[in-house]
């Protein structure tokens, strides 16, 4: 790294530090769009999302641009004057759902600064860390970039998709089509956490997700369980059996085949993380919870980094409103998903469950299924110049060693960069682990906006020489 | 019976006959209140349907009044003129919740007249049926002999209360408080079916209720099941664990000591139950089914009169809306029913379901119960002179045997009645097994109307000797 470079850096960090409260200002006005991807109720709002962002980045210099997808659109942009290599920085401009609405403090598209304890702040509001206030951070330390020395380090082109959160089915479609124009020589991801408060990490280790819904429909009617109960077949009780079935009694899932490929963790991997400072109890513990569920005898960290998984993530059948009705429901569904890891072929495992279930419907029952997201894990190389490159970039910033680090979530996009555009990708993130991501009164710390913000001037600069 | 009183009845008949759009108008204006009980929102409704009989009975000639308790009130009045036995009429103003609303075809509280394939008409509505249809064949016949003669046959005092539909939590005490006031010679309900399309039936066997709803807490957050999948444990998977243990592979209930008690049925009711043309085929098979579910080796009809059930009536957790979201919730609740039998403790049931769920919570899980209803299985007596005139009466309206039959819904009044007035009680109804109570689109046949109406009024003339 050059001497002038050091120089342009400082300039670049007085620069982000001082204009903090415009950075803050810019974020808030893309939280206020409502951009829910999963409800069709939202479908304009994702739009005017996309039309910021395009806007914001031409406002730095980038060419930017919305594109149409069968879904919700795509921005794209290219700021590639200078020479170096060739970034490609990818986000998503979608979110969560905000129910149950009734257990937010406050408007969940009104961000709301709250003092934490700590003496930090932090940003409440839908989408404040997952991911508008992470893909912020790198869009504020290019517009710095380029205010104080009129171009980026690098070259860089930006990819915001407005599907993350419904499964990205537009996203494998999208690539393929503009594969040339996208083509880097590697991807950053800003929407992972930070190992703790003080550390920063790259993941490097991602699981796969499959999404599904099933509907069981037993008689052709709502029945009232006084004329009809125990003779009419119930479809809360069927589907509580199969879900129950799920689960083997030591925790693991049981669908037949479930863990066929899957391999043990290197022993060289399972020392690097017994390492590192977590502390088990205090993860649960923040969460109101003592005792790890799931696998008996593998470690929390394994567990939701490098096992495969089973989630019921909602239920519904029946009478569900205030008092009691004494109904047999016609239908009963849930929502399920199973996180992969390396080794498990999603389709396999998509008809093993479907066989699974349908071993476990009487003929009397029908079953249907609706499936929302399938994606393999991915394992990051970790001997990338680019990885080096950025640990010690944030390292410098944070003044401590970043971790390299699994994540028990998915990011579907990660694994289409590699099968797509042949591009390894990085993720790096500044959210921390009780950031209420996917829940009310979600939060995006004050500390991890500016530093990640400062954090992406010191990477820009790293990955210029 | 005089043959004055013949005459009487033909032309009390007479009467019905020709006035019957009055009749209907009555409880067209009725059925437009729409009095959910369940719903706190539906409180105002309530009164005004109180309010709406009460003038009514008064217009006839009864001494009635709406009676303050501290959920919704009853409506109480006496027409004590005439000497003879005395009578005690039931019935309830409240209705069931009208979800899911998006499968009515039409308003729930805007009755539709709908011509039906057999030539009847239907009158579709919420409460059409369950009890608002049912309850005015019998105003309407007290209606009829007064216009005619100037009196009633016999001493008939009417309750009708407003919680009916959740679980009649003020009559224990209203009964305690009225019982010199209402104490009877007998009493005569009508919230049951007829046996078929063409046959009347009187009920002499009523299952009991108890009826609880379970909410399981895990985390005290809902979390993203990503990043705690696995170690996290997850209320809908204990839920559906707890469900399912409900419930033995042979189709039993599992919660021990369920069937303390029971007695298997006489083998002179099973003859009689035998020789009813009951098609267990054509039962299942008007709901969409095929196989019976339950106990295995029993028939349908055994199952739903006279055994024991337990069924989950509702089921809630985690994301049920549009898409998909990778949530693990906090809470997961279910609503579910126990139907008892003749010789099951209520009481004892409650305590045993508790111990059951409580011995599936982890130690990291919480349960809280609430309990919405709780009555004992009540078995009429069969030698009644009140029970063999009604008999009579039916047979001459309808022209045809009328049967004596069991139940498997639960009117736990019953038990009340006995218990708190000494008094005995016998269920005429003439709903069909079609009417969809508690479900999209109720109905209530015109000629279980009508022709309930002309029954009534040759009951009361029955009883009169």
């Amino acid at each position: 790294m050059t001497s002038a470079m050091d120089q342009d850096i400082d300039a670049v960090l007085a620069h982000v530090d001082k204009s903090l409260d415009g950075s803050l200002a810019r974020l808030f006005d893309l939280i206020r769009i409502p951009s829910v991807s999963t409800d069709p109720a939202y479908r304009d709002h994702c739009r005017t999302a996309a039309e910021w962002l395009s806007r914001d980045l031409a406002a730095i210099g980038f060419e930017a641009s919305v594109r149409k997808t069968t879904g919700h659109p795509m921005v794209v942009a290219h700021e590639k004057a200078a020479s170096g290599p060739h970034l490609l920085f990818y986000g998503h401009y979608d979110v969560q759902p905000v129910d149950p609405l009734a257990l937010w403090t406050s408007d969940p598209f009104e961000p709301r600064m709250e003092a934490l304890p700590n003496g930090d702040t932090a940003i409440v509001a839908r989408g404040a860390s997952d991911d508008k206030g992470q893909l912020m951070t790198f869009v504020e330390a290019c517009r710095a970039w380029k205010s104080v020395t009129g171009k980026l380090p690098v070259q860089v082109s930006v990819l915001f998709e407005g599907e993350e959160e419904a499964g990205s089915p537009s996203l494998a479609p999208f690539l393929d089509a503009t594969a040339d124009e996208l083509k880097a020589d590697a991807v950053f991801v800003c929407d992972t956490d930070m190992w703790d408060r003080e550390t920063p990490a790259v993941t490097t280790m991602l699981r796969g997700i499959f999404s599904t819904e099933i509907e069981v429909t037993c008689a052709d009617q709502d029945l009232h369980s006084g004329m009809f109960g125990n003779a009419a077949r119930n479809p809360l009780q069927v589907l509580s059996d199969i879900v129950s079935s799920l689960r083997r009694a030591d925790g693991g899932v049981a669908v037949e085949g479930f863990y066929d490929g899957v391999k043990e963790l290197p022993d060289a991997i399972k020392a690097l993380w017994k390492r590192l400072p977590f502390d088990e109890e205090a993860f649960l513990g923040d969460i109101g919870l003592k005792d790890p569920a799931g696998e008996a005898g593998r470690s929390v960290l394994e567990q939701i980094w490098a096992r495969p998984s089973c989630e019921i993530n909602g239920m519904n059948g029946g009478y569900t409103g205030e008092g009691f009705k004494t109904v047999i429901p016609a239908k009963a569904s849930a929502k399920i998903s199973f996180r992969l890891v390396e080794g498990q072929d999603p389709q396999a495992i998509r008809d093993a469950f479907q066989r699974h279930v349908r071993a476990r419907i009487s003929q009397d029952c029908s079953v249907s299924f609706r499936d929302y997201g399938l994606s393999p894990a991915t394992v990051m190389p970790i001997d990338s110049p680019f990885l080096t490159r950025t640990l010690q970039a944030l390292s410098t910033e944070w003044q401590c060693e970043a971790a390299l680090a699994g994540t028990g979530g998915s990011i579907p996009i990660i694994g289409e960069f590699k099968h797509r555009l042949g591009c390894d990708a990085l993720l790096v993130g500044f959210a921390r682990f009780d950031n209420r991501v996917h829940s009310p009164n979600e939060k995006y710390d004050l500390s991890s906006f500016h530093k990640g913000i400062r954090s992406w001037v010191r990477i820009l600069a790293a990955l210029a020489d």
